[in-house]
């Protein structure tokens, strides 16, 4: 039954059972963690092998003869530039290979446009206004490198398809001082949405009036399903933009890290020829060049696109169970009483729950005291700012299963406690 | 005998029996490689046994009990604060751990300050002129980078005790546009000078107009002696700023690339607890930490500062034959020709030499006709400006030491023809 359908007898009745619950569960001195989208030990167990492919019998020379030891080589050897193109769908030649964080690539791309421009453009430091536009909910590190530079942040709603193209090609077309966008394209954080063939056609086709507009495409997710029979596609955005006319407007990213070791993992960026010079430009100056022992590293233990997608099948195994007794407990606890809806992500690394409006602090909250820690309610937003109070993100990569079902079982009750008591203020 | 002394026809003379030599020499078709300081493959060879110390079987939890395989920890694990504490002199508390290249770190610090300014301090983009001192010859990956950012270089001299502090104080304390110094203050690129403790005390007692004005430190030869009994000290930046009262004016740089690998080592700042705090805001920003497991590999591997010191003496065995062979043809070809001047350094990777003036150009061109290349003229200072036309590097390290006999005796052939030139020009 629709919780605002309860008379405010039967929800002080419930209230009352419910409280009782919580003061059960908080005296079980819980210590559970669902707030980052961090690998479990398990997960990263089945990586331990990588260690072994270099050692000091190892030849370390790349295909083309590089000595991966010494100084040399500015955007990734060409056996790892071949593998991280594979994974995103694209061709060696729009890629170079960087260390171990896209993080740190989008943060230089977004200072040297500040510091130095686009291909040429006025530098943003020099620009009276920056403004970005971020679909909502969203990763909060993203928001996080446009907000330290100053740029005005603007809400993009989303929905299964991706962000709302209609307000996304108003604002580009009108305004030069929007200079990028945010996107999360498959799986996206946190609502495991992928952006449709139509959506990517859309935004690969943008007019923008500002001429360094910018696409951030991170690709975080693009080989992180949850299931072999059910994956998520994905158009190539690189070769969208070329189709349409825009070669320069996309920045494409993607890492290891969450397929080998966060932290120890390589990254990349795919770009057009003109943007990847433009960057090179820059990379010649700012350092030596990338950890090239890592690359090979990681291409020999994973070989090819096949062996990537053989290893995350062994993470869809454990990651799996996780995700579906979350959501066994979020369908059995909260199907039907309207005070809450989520999605059934195919990948990635996040479950997004949207409580009724005002209540996402207060659960949050309400779960941390009974020892349950989740994201902070507005992190997915820019400024930490949800309008609405209603956006919840649930990392369940890092507990057990177990951890996640009792983790649930108290996000339910909280869920269902403040609900209750945001319906009684208006009874 | 002078050549300067020597009568025009006896100058003719001794051209045309150089030239002769000269044309034995190209037809050898030589191809050598002084150019950059490149380590050799017998010096990566003693270091592959680190590729052994972390394996399949590994703990990887640091001492605070930090799985490495995972995110998390900005700064550094704690042991190896302390190992590249204690190789640049300092303590853990004042060191960040980065990845692999210092270079990046200087980068992003001269980034920073114009994105953001240092300290609260107005960000250098915002301001109309920033200028910067810059000892010569000096490392032109420094220069690069301050070119880069349109810093204005004042060039200012070296001597044996470092650079010219009576111009620097002069300087600094007069002009708030001038807001740092490159230094590399032991065993300096490319002359191999050690900074003396009155250099290093007055650089640090120094009494800028710009409060921001900063050090950068580069101590990129700080273990790197060529000798067991002939070792260049240096006085502790961080200490000797903290007595004068400067405590945040220095930022020191040092990374393991000429220890352990190029590329693939770890590198660190230190600096003051204000000043770490300032570039942590950035750092938990821009990236989700460096490679962790890759500093967890050069502790375990050197273990302590004695390791690295044995390990440098392994290095010391292979590189000071070449240094010698090519001292010892400068010392017995041209000593007292007056012609050039050069310096027997106790460490670091290079010889400078000092030509006539206006003859720099003309012999590095005259060497690679011969197959040998040298750093190109001019390199050494800022814009690629030699005034004189003197200054030549020298970069021993990569070829082994018959190469470097071999191309030694090509360059003072190559300087003895050109001197000789250039003085019969004025005869």
């Amino acid at each position: 039954m629709k919780y605002s359908e309860m008379s405010k007898e039967e929800l002080l009745t419930l209230k009352a059972e419910l409280d009782e619950r919580y003061k059960d569960s908080k005296s079980k001195g819980l210590n559970l963690n669902m707030a980052r989208g961090k690998p479990s030990a398990t997960q990263l167990n089945v990586t331990m092998d990588m260690l072994d492919v270099i050692n000091s019998t190892s030849d370390l020379k790349a295909e083309d003869g590089t000595d991966c030891r010494n100084y040399g080589v500015m955007d990734g050897i060409p056996e790892a530039k071949k593998l991280m193109a594979d994974m995103m769908g694209t061709t060696p030649d729009h890629i170079i290979v960087y260390g171990n964080a896209s993080l740190n690539i989008m943060y230089d791309q977004v200072s040297r446009a500040y510091t130095h421009g686009f291909l040429g453009n006025t530098p943003w430091c020099k620009l009276d206004k920056v403004k970005w536009l971020c679909p909502v909910p969203g990763y909060d590190r993203h928001f996080a490198i446009t907000e330290r530079f100053g740029i005005e942040m603007i809400n993009i709603p989303m929905s299964v398809d991706g962000p709302d193209m209609d307000m996304i090609e108003e604002l580009v077309s009108k305004d030069d001082s929007i200079k990028g966008i945010w996107c999360v394209p498959k799986y996206s954080n946190p609502q495991g949405f992928t952006y449709s063939d139509e959506t990517v056609r859309r935004m690969a086709s943008l007019k923008p009036a500002a001429k360094d507009f910018r696409i951030f495409w991170d690709n975080a997710y693009v080989i992180h399903h949850l299931y072999d029979d059910k994956q998520d596609e994905i158009l190539d955005i690189i070769s969208e933009c070329e189709k349409a006319g825009n070669p320069d407007m996309v920045f494409e990213f993607a890492s290891t890290s969450k397929v080998s070791f966060p932290g120890a993992g390589i990254s990349a960026m795919a770009a057009s020829k003109a943007n990847l010079d433009d960057v090179k430009k820059q990379l010649t100056i700012q350092t030596i060049g990338h950890d090239k022992i890592n690359q090979l590293r990681h291409v020999r233990y994973f070989k090819d696109i096949n062996g990537l997608k053989e290893h995350m099948k062994k993470h869809a195994e454990f990651m799996r169970p996780k995700f579906e007794a979350t959501l066994e407990v979020l369908d059995r606890e909260l199907s039907g009483l309207e005070i809450g809806s989520w999605y059934a992500p195919r990948g990635g690394y996040f479950i997004s729950f949207d409580a009724m409006e005002g209540c996402a602090k207060a659960i949050v909250a309400k779960c941390k005291e009974a020892g349950v820690v989740l994201t902070d309610a507005g992190a997915t937003f820019p400024y930490k700012n949800d309008p609405k109070d209603s956006n919840i993100r649930i990392a369940p990569s890092f507990p057990t299963p177990e951890e996640m079902a009792l983790a649930a079982d108290v996000f339910v009750l909280c869920t269902k406690i403040v609900s209750i008591e945001k319906i009684l203020e208006s009874k």
